[in-house]
């Protein structure tokens, strides 16, 4: 027998017949013999339409009070799930953030955890019955008040759960069987992985795939939780993130390659013919970060010596883009650049697999194969296990095939995409 | 500078706009130099919607996870109303049930207040901040489970913190401009009372009057509170609901009579030829007890010499009549009754009036007026400032005025009637 973490997101509890679904897959585990914990999030819409409520009222909701607002939606969801379930015949139990001890800091609105303190939640499983948690929630001890955990909020709550009560597994159900090699929407050949290390789904959630928050995989990979990647439609088994100590398990047939992952919400932000001085560049850097935009790729042209300028880019959240312009615009004159562009349709393709490590010739087979199918390449970024590059974002799904064929990574069949695009 | 407590329910919070208009209302009272404390029902139908939503998932909700699931309307309705005060640039702070010390028995979804700590309540009054509690909820303190209060609960909830924080006064809101001598829908004479004593209130409540839940009046009688019942869309002086001791401030005039209240929602059931001898009464009502019925009026005719038998007839909700009837038609022969008689086509008119007790001719007055207008009554009960009379439910608009007539009630301009008939 063991201990089970499951999460269960909007698109698998959006009406009361899909709770009951829910519900049974929940009931089929504990019938299994195993000890169930659920994290649950708020039926389909309710946070959204909970929001505009909200603005109705104010343009700018005070953000405690936005907080309480919008902790309803699972508290809802996971009362409806423990009736569910309580109506097949199995002893449930729904606790709030604060019920379950999820204890966080003040920041109302994207609240971190600083504590897991699940004494009731331990109760039931020791009574024998299934503790609901309501995901994306907590409380601050202090203030007494109640917080939410902002994106990626009700995953983590789930990891953190199953870090606190060392349970075996992880499960996150989501409307897809699994991490993929690419987006099967954009890659039809694209396959399941079995397992993949914390370390490369790190790298695959940072570089745009949607199937796992990073926020969460990385308390994952810091609690060291095993985490199982699975569909809420299906019984087949998913994807296992697994942690360096279970390497040994997964890695026999040691993969060079863990998938291709593409990122198209980014903008590309080029500053040309900066003085080639030093001081310039922190410079530029410390206005946008001032801006709080979340720089992700940085590359610097080595600067003509007839000129002895240089042209800098780097690429942001498109979000970001507009106010790094102004700001940038505003100090011209002291940085002493000639010119600004903006570019907004661009995509990020990023090859991530932990092989890399051992395999100097991945990044030469990557650019022939794009060279090959006549791709043009705007910006390279490398870390140890991921090769990052910006194409024109209408080239993006070509690009991302091509890699997944010329690494040996499609399937023979076509992957099976469902409808919903969920989470 | 005092406290007040206000209670806005569910037909004054409906929407957005709604909600802004109760904010500032409140804002009004803050501006007036008051502290206040807020009680507060959920939005419109939403308590309806989660019922049935609910039902969906089974017909049988657990009562726990079914008060948890409802207590998040008042969640809702408190954020947002407190968001609104802030964005009018004054200090709000909203605390579900638990958080404002509501204490109560596990009884879900009918439970009674055992204790009322309004800690945090207090603090945020002395920090100068307007308080807005959830109504209909709070919190049993061994289980720590959320618990609801029942009908009549956010009425109850706004008195109990006007007595555990000792407020001046707690002001009822609703869709009427107070306590009127009749139903001003029924009687277009009613007349709004300015004051009624908290007895004749129970006695009105008790008879059917709508405007206040029992249970609330009885509170606030036991907790010497004032109630103010006044209408959240106007500005008037509603109706000041008095305790004992402040009986000489009001009743200088010395009213005879305060109003009177009309009930359609009971039966009545007559057992017939029941044999005159100990026990067989205790025998009928122990069994109607059994079933949970809550017996109204209870009426035995004197029993015919010739057969030493007797009808007894009682009124009760309407809700329970079939059971009951079923019950002592299986006890039949075991009681010995002849036959019984069911009628769900009845209704209680009752004269409510303290003067009662010092002015001998009000019973003579009441039904020399009934029988002027050839009113036919059934059954007839009396408390020492109350008479109520059953007749056929057709009759009850025409006996209500006929009484309000006879004993002067009637105003000279017709009661305004608002369309929403709220709470």
């Amino acid at each position: 027998m063991s201990l089970i973490v499951q999460k269960f997101g909007g698109s698998s509890v959006s009406d009361a017949e899909s709770i009951k679904r829910v519900a049974k897959r929940i009931v089929d585990t504990k019938r299994a013999g195993h000890d169930v914990v659920v994290a649950v999030s708020a039926m389909g819409d309710t946070t959204d339409e909970l929001t505009d409520l909200a603005h109705e009222i104010s343009p700018m909701p005070d953000p405690r009070e936005f907080d309480m607002l919008l902790t309803t939606g699972e508290r809802i969801s996971m009362a409806l799930l423990a009736m569910a379930i309580k109506s097949m015949g199995f002893d449930a139990r729904s606790y709030t953030g604060s019920q379950a001890g999820m204890i966080t800091d003040s920041r109302h609105g994207d609240a971190r955890i600083v504590d897991v303190t699940p004494v009731r939640v331990r109760e039931a499983l020791d009574q024998g019955a299934i503790a609901i948690v309501a995901g994306f929630q907590g409380f601050n001890r202090d203030s007494r008040d109640i917080t939410t955990l902002g994106r990626g909020g009700s995953d983590t709550t789930a990891v953190a759960l199953a870090a606190a009560l060392k349970a075996d597994v992880c499960e996150i159900y989501t409307d897809v069987d699994g991490v993929f090699t690419a987006d099967p929407r954009m890659v039809k050949k694209a396959h399941k992985l079995n397992h993949v290390s914390s370390e490369e789904m790190l790298e695959l959630a940072a570089a745009g795939a949607k199937v796992l928050h990073i926020r969460a995989v990385e308390y994952a990979r810091r609690q060291n939780v095993t985490l199982h990647v699975r569909s809420s439609f299906s019984n087949d088994e998913g994807t296992i993130v697994y942690n360096p100590d279970r390497a040994k398990e997964f890695e026999m047939e040691d993969p060079t390659i863990a998938g291709v992952a593409h990122d198209l919400s980014e903008a590309k932000i080029t500053v040309t013919g900066v003085p080639d001085v030093p001081g310039k560049a922190a410079k530029i850097f410390t206005l946008v970060a001032g801006q709080g935009a979340n720089i992700d790729m940085i590359v610097q042209n080595v600067s003509a010596v007839s000129t002895g300028a240089t042209d800098i880019s780097f690429t942001l959240p498109k979000a970001d883009a507009a106010k790094c312009m102004q700001t940038l615009e505003a100090h011209k004159d002291e940085i002493g650049f000639e010119a600004l562009r903006h570019d907004d349709q661009i995509g990020k393709v990023s090859l991530v697999g932990s092989g890399m490590r051992t395999n100097a010739g991945v990044s030469a087979q990557l650019f022939e194969a794009l060279a090959e199918a006549g791709i043009n390449i705007d910006l390279i970024s490398t870390s140890e296990i991921r090769i990052s590059i910006v194409v024109r974002a209408d080239i993006v799904p070509e690009a991302t095939r091509v890699i997944h064929t010329a690494f040996g990574l499609d399937s023979d069949s076509d992957a099976v995409v469902y409808a919903g695009t969920g989470r």
